[in-house]
């Protein structure tokens, strides 16, 4: 059964080349053995980086069932998510991931998943992306005023 | 100039929250001494868990320029980005992040960013997310289309 939705989400990013649409991936959303969303990926498209079949997926989804979280849900990707898409992933809650291709194959066809991978397990200092924590004053003062906002909606 | 720049995302922040558009995170795109693109988080008002400030900022930074790469601009985020939003500024290929908060400073105010940090330095069958590779006769087709096609936008 797994299989069969996996098989859909490769068969997505075959066809997601071919019309030319985008990157050659592709994701399935499933919920109680029915198909909640589907996505190519649409970065070129879209003009957007974040464009991932799997965001795309996952936001598709949760506009569908209104919900912004997809307990209960199963993604089925054609390749090993990305980072961005992991960390999309558990902001989800998505239950479980299956996958085909690996983030090794997708550097073998030049994509950097497998780097992003790479740069994460690195110590800050030592990444191509230099990244600093400068000190303010009231560097707390949003999460100060978000608890005690009494009327807002928690995530 | 990072400290003023940095200020906005957090003031961004401060206000997202008491306007009630959403959580407790702002996030500025700078190029060239010029704000590109700014955003607060936008989860539960656009129910969509992929809403976050960073990520929100890149995608309008995009659409802007229109350009799927960030070359040379700045991103300044009221707090560390979390895991996804790192993801997406190594693929906007954004320069460099200056952010105020930490991962653990989220953590104290029941933000998950921490705790997906940690889950991605674990091996994948010791997380609490389910993943799994399953063999398919066609799984490396996507990527034999990709590299076989000619008129094909890389990115």
């Amino acid at each position: 059964m797994h299989e069969r939705y996996l098989q859909q989400a490769v068969d997505l990013a075959v066809e997601n080349v071919r019309s030319g649409q985008g990157g050659p991936y592709g994701a399935l959303i499933v919920r109680d053995g029915q198909v909640i969303a589907a996505s190519g990926n649409r970065v070129t498209q879209q003009v957007d980086p974040t464009a991932h079949a799997e965001i795309l997926a996952i936001r598709a989804a949760c506009k569908k069932l209104n919900d912004f979280q997809l307990t209960d849900c199963i993604l089925y990707a054609s390749c090993e998510p990305c980072p961005m898409c992991l960390g999309a992933i558990y902001w989800s809650r998505i239950t479980a991931v299956y996958f085909a291709c690996s983030r090794f194959d997708a550097a073998a066809a030049n994509f950097d998943d497998s780097f992003i991978y790479d740069e994460f397990s690195k110590a800050p200092a030592e990444r191509s992306l230099a990244m600093r924590q400068l000190k303010l004053n009231n560097a707390q003062q949003p999460f100060d005023v978000w608890t005690a906002q009494i009327s807002k909606v928690a995530y």
